[in-house]
């Protein structure tokens, strides 16, 4: 198991309890509930909210261990992993779950200036780039253009609709709460995207609402403009238009996390995702499956692959696991099929939008409280749901939401 | 104001709703509970659970601004502070409280190897050490001399007390809740100083009950064994003894933060700490205060220096506050009398001493009961003391404490 992402913990969760010795390499021995990374990054979550510790996952499943280290390489022949710290671990069945990195499409400065929001160390770096950045305005207004800081987020799917959101809320404590000086008029959250709708994998009608309720609490939206360049003071369009701004969030798509997909010598699917068969198994080694962000998953037996959701991530996960307990069996094993439950992105306070799969979209007070639901009972382990609970209470009743800690990195010392 | 500390947010809290402008400064956003920066390094709490932001703490107290940066010095003449960003602040009254720094003693190698534990960063480098240790030993058992880490911590006052008893539990929990494969038998906590006694600034039957309750939990005690060297490997005794050691803790104590107080150009007391007059003015400077552990603030009127102590900071920077005030209104100043309330140290689960400035040590159960309200009562802001209430709730009942996370810092990447 080479991932402690959705879809290695749900593949390892399967596999608990069974005569198998399973080993769960990472090299984060956390695992990281990226829904609500956002809320991390615009201090309304803790880093601890929304990472629970592998080892206390799987404290009552003996027969998984926790591995912490950075897998390198496998040797398919051999069947080994080879770790960075130069240690290989023998398999008889592989699943290599190695997730998704931030996709910069190629445009200039991006990879180098944008800041994307993948990892729990991406969040915590934008969550003191922010704070910082709010902090120098209220000493140092008229360093900014126009006197307040602009902030751009590129893409507006969930990610990126879900942090403007977020955003939005956050320079409002911080005027309102903290008193910091900033004008409320001048500074502005900006949200592009190069495509002409709002959450583009939802229904029309649940874009609709939530660009008027984004744009109602005071996000700029611009649609079809695409982002030609960043840099580090802004962005500029495709049309040359130029927009300075003091951090531009990352929220254009995923890709495959190339770094270990690449060193599998496996067929690559679309955007370096690994090719994989009905099974989720890896064409001439069906002792080694891919699954999550780093798989092609398709969606159904021999159909165009998934999007890259937390939900194809946790059941491709699972199905893995279920294949390789069928194999220990002697059974052949099932193609796969993904079932889509639906999907829901939040837009701030008492707004979201849930679709389920078949039936009207729920938005509004209703639909938010559907999307907390729903978050809560995913977050894994008892200790994180209370202490986001209490936290997302906290901000319900419009009291100060989480602790705005600059923690140092040394990039924010000032 | 220089400095969020307890001297310096005493001062603040004090001036606040009077009709001064107050500037509190500090290269931290956040105000820091000290007294509990110990469970951070170990494990048992998270760093928003000991932080507090200073804007939240004055949300209501508009006659106080919060002034990011990092001071840099005072023109006592122009009466202007200097910062690190180049701006200057002219004041009418000062409050220094620029705080302390660990105290190496010139021991060799002592402040590039040993870790201190007197900031949040401290704090938090110290943990990812602790448990990316932990897992190299499940790894890796055989890199370690004794197949096992040894862990030492050098300074038997109140913080290596309490830290040496935070090791012993968190290697417990690391060991039977997320079953690292580290031989309990040769995991060593061992805690080392100079002097003869444990606790030496309590009545000599709270030492040796904290020292024979330590022992009872495995934490190994060698006094009377000067540190003369600290290595990135170990420590040498001055008798010549080396101990082979994963990680050093430092807790020989504290001096002042020599980088803001060497910049002023007025006496220096023992260890550097500025010599004020009997109302915590300096001298030929009655509006320049300087309070807390950056002082060598007199116990009594003309007597000698208080110990730095939290309760010495607060009531020094209160007592700051006052005599603004009176200089204002036109009244003479007072001299500071430090009352003491006591003193206590947790030894850990259902164990701590306390003792009262008068009665008897109350010790245990009972201690730690005394010392868990009286920690809880201080904590800054509602929502930290409810979140460390659940964590502490959890530990009691023997669940698993909190999250174990190793939150990238560069060092600590496998």
């Amino acid at each position: 198991m080479i991932g402690g992402g959705f879809a290695g913990l749900a593949a390892a969760r399967r596999l608990g309890g069974h005569p198998l010795e399973v080993t769960l390499v990472d090299q984060h021995n956390f695992h990281t509930f990226l829904p609500l990374l956002y809320q991390v990054a615009t201090a309304g979550l803790e880093p601890a909210d929304v990472a629970y510790p592998v080892r206390t996952v799987f404290g009552r499943d003996p027969n998984v261990m926790f591995r912490h280290g950075r897998a390198t390489g496998v040797d398919l022949e051999a069947r080994l992993v080879t770790l960075a710290d130069g240690d290989a671990l023998a398999y008889d069945h592989l699943v290599v779950a190695t997730g998704a990195a931030a996709q910069f499409s190629g445009v200039p400065g991006a990879a180098e200036h944008a800041r994307p929001l993948y990892t729990l160390g991406d969040a915590r770096r934008l969550r003191n780039h922010l704070l910082a950045t709010l902090e120098a305005a209220d000493a140092h207004p008229e360093s900014f253009d126009g006197g307040a800081p602009v902030f751009v987020v590129v893409g507006a799917g969930p990610t990126g609709v879900e942090t403007a959101g977020a955003l939005v809320e956050l320079l409002d404590v911080c005027i309102r709460r903290d008193r910091l000086r900033i004008d409320p008029g001048r500074s502005r959250v900006v949200l592009v995207d190069a495509g002409d709708s709002v959450l583009p994998s939802f229904r029309a009608e649940a874009g609709r609402y939530a660009a008027g309720t984004l744009t109602g609490r005071g996000v700029e939206i611009r649609l079809a403009h695409p982002v030609a360049e960043v840099s580090p003071h802004g962005v500029r369009f495709a049309d040359g238009q130029w927009l300075t701004a003091a951090a531009v969030v990352w929220a254009g798509g995923v890709t495959v996390d190339g770094t270990f997909a690449a060193t599998l010598p496996v067929a690559k699917g679309r955007g370096g995702r690994i090719a994989v068969g009905h099974d989720l198994s890896v064409t001439g080694h069906p002792e080694v499956y891919v699954v999550g962000d780093a798989a092609a998953v398709p969606a159904l037996p021999g159909g165009p692959a998934a999007p890259q959701l937390a939900q194809v991530a946790i059941q491709s996960g699972d199905h893995a696991a279920r294949q390789i307990l069928r194999r220990v069996a002697g059974v052949p094993t099932n193609p796969f099929t993904y079932i889509d439950k639906g999907i829901m992105a939040a837009i701030g306070r008492r707004a979201a939008v849930a679709q389920p799969r078949r039936g009207p979209v729920v938005r509004g007070t209703l639909g938010w409280l559907a999307w907390l639901g729903l978050h809560l009972v995913y977050l894994v382990g008892f200790r994180n749901r209370l202490t986001v609970l209490v936290n997302w209470f906290w901000r319900y009743l419009d009291w100060p939401s989480g602790p705005r800690l600059i923690v140092a990195d040394a990039e924010t010392e000032p």
